[in-house]
């Protein structure tokens, strides 16, 4: 059983963390979620949802995975050292760090990402890659694997991303009798980014 | 400015009701969106998402759009007449009713689908179809439309659903535009499902 920690604060992208968490909780015997903000209480996506957390410092399970999904409230938290320090914690206590859209800018900003690959959401592209000019970022990927870190590229793309690491750990039959399941037309390949703009 | 009114239960599929939510939600200036259980409180998706909702009784605003979402839960709710009875009662209000993946099971046991087309998941086609023998049941389609009704097939295809309902409402631009800012493979074709199988 591998525990997933989910770092949410306000105004998260609603579908950047609850796609993955759908391809995972598809996998219950494996993958367990834990729901966890700074301070812990209600957090609001973006888009409103009112979700219940456990304060990071009270967390019930080690963490074997992070998952960071992006949104608005990244433009406030890399600012926020308390918050990046956090998140380096978490890094370095996981196997797995996952982030999804401009989760990465976060990433990117605590120094994690340092001389790795990388991507996020085109829509802030300038953004996200003046966090760090130490990270290789990749524009044209739907997510991108580098040791450790799975960055994936705007919001729907956290769904490919969470399958293509279920088919990395498990196997692609796996993932794909979960993107079946769940009527998900999966991009199974990490390059193939039909939305990137040249 | 529509109010969507998102009537949630224990164990609602997780992606089924935050899909549809991420693209409703990307046009705020057009709609307001509240979550709402029979008794209010923490409602908790199969994938473990707590979240906190508004009993039913205690709307803040009229609902003009009702959303429901499938999921395991629905299992137990087709047997309970108080749920069936508010649903009817949102629905009858409504201008639009949207159900996700197996809640238009709810939607048939109610009766307010008799005489409609609708669809649902093909992995639970016979029990939600056993639902009714009143429903035109449409067994290949990513979505189908019957006068204020929408209902799609599963958990995924709520999203093509609803930028669908916002192409109808708006224009496909708009849609489209949706679609491109979360990097979501839209299926444009209601018809169109290639997760059906003969």
């Amino acid at each position: 059983m591998h525990t997933i920690t989910a770092l949410v604060f306000d105004d998260f992208e609603t579908l950047d963390l609850f796609g993955p968490i759908e391809m995972f909780g598809s996998l219950p015997e494996h993958y367990r979620i834990q729901f966890t903000s700074m301070a812990g209480g209600i957090i609001r996506s973006k888009h409103g949802v009112p979700m219940q957390t456990v304060a990071v410092s009270k967390l019930a399970y080690q963490t074997d995975i992070v998952l960071v999904p992006g949104g608005l409230g990244t433009r406030q938290l890399v600012y926020n050292h308390s918050f990046l320090q956090t998140l380096t914690t978490l890094t370095d206590e996981a196997d797995w760090v996952l982030s999804v859209c401009t989760g990465s800018a976060l990433l990117a900003k605590s120094g994690v990402l340092n001389g790795k690959r990388a991507t996020s959401n085109k829509m802030a592209w300038q953004w996200v890659t003046s966090q760090s000019n130490k990270v290789y970022w990749v524009a044209q990927a739907r997510w991108v694997v580098d040791g450790k870190f799975y960055t994936s590229s705007g919001v729907s793309a956290g769904m490919d991303m969470a399958l293509g690491f279920i088919a990395d750990r498990h196997n692609i039959d796996t993932a794909r009798q979960i993107a079946n399941h769940t009527e998900y037309r999966w991009q199974e390949n990490s390059g193939m980014d039909e939305f990137y703009r040249p």
